[in-house]
């Protein structure tokens, strides 16, 4: 319970974080700064996003993905289907 | 000069837009919203920085790189270089 | 038994197609064919390698995670730190 | 041209390399080696393959798109759209 809030409250911050880094490229923008730094920043956005991702996946395997293999049957096969296109988004976007 | 500053205009929305994404995504945490779903969020705004990347990079091939490739020497391999980094990053990012 | 003969007899399908795809791009920069022409082969060889790492994955989870998490326990929180690191070699390559 | 020859000789080592990576890929799946192994070998791969597209770009961005920047005009926009667009395939592939 404790360590969900702990991972729910991280996963906040570094959202708060990655909104911040955009508004900060749109700041760079306005003003014109030298294109191959605000790529920097964009790319650096596209990376905390990623782990964001990432967190996400893990906490939803280590809950809903173990609890459908428990389960079995139908309810195993559709979390897997949607976990497995869900990883697909992800390697692809 | 106007084809510029439409530009510029079309990238600060795009990343308003993108904020806003981040700031839902952020949202759907808090609400404990189904993790495949905050996941297509994920993704969709992840996909959306790559655009705006990519925009940039378009601005910044079409005008310093090809100033650039006029001015020769130096200059030219400096701008090639630094360009290059940029994109490695994004491909890998 | 049959279905994994199938998807094993597909996988390596297609990793000799992505193979073919390799010597075909060698031979490309052999002729000296136009860059964009071959970077355009290239994506494509990607792309479809990734096919093959996320058929992999899916099989995977439907075996040795879902296994692990009827096991519990240390088996399970193996597997699945184990599935997570690989997946994110995969979102990150 | 040295130069060129040099680079046209590391680019055919690098996809010889790639090649025989998936080679030895479908002989870990023949095999029945572990997943998580295989796939490993996977990410290397397609690492390797984004090291030859981004050797490919540069090679290209400093003889074609120089050259169509110095010529100006048609031409050095097709190559600007062409450049573009193989970078944005790269980026989402």
């Amino acid at each position: 319970m404790a360590g969900e809030r702990a991972s729910k409250e991280d996963l906040l911050n570094r959202l708060r974080r990655v909104e911040g880094q955009v508004r900060g490229i749109a700041g760079m923008v306005e003003q014109d700064t030298y294109c191959i730094d605000i790529l920097t920043q964009v790319s650096a956005a596209s990376r905390a996003l990623q782990s964001v991702a990432l967190g996400l996946l893990d906490t939803h395997m280590s809950h809903c993905v173990v609890a459908a293999a428990r389960a079995g049957g139908a309810e195993q096969d559709a979390k897997l289907k949607e976990a497995s296109a869900a990883i697909a988004r992800l390697v692809r976007s």
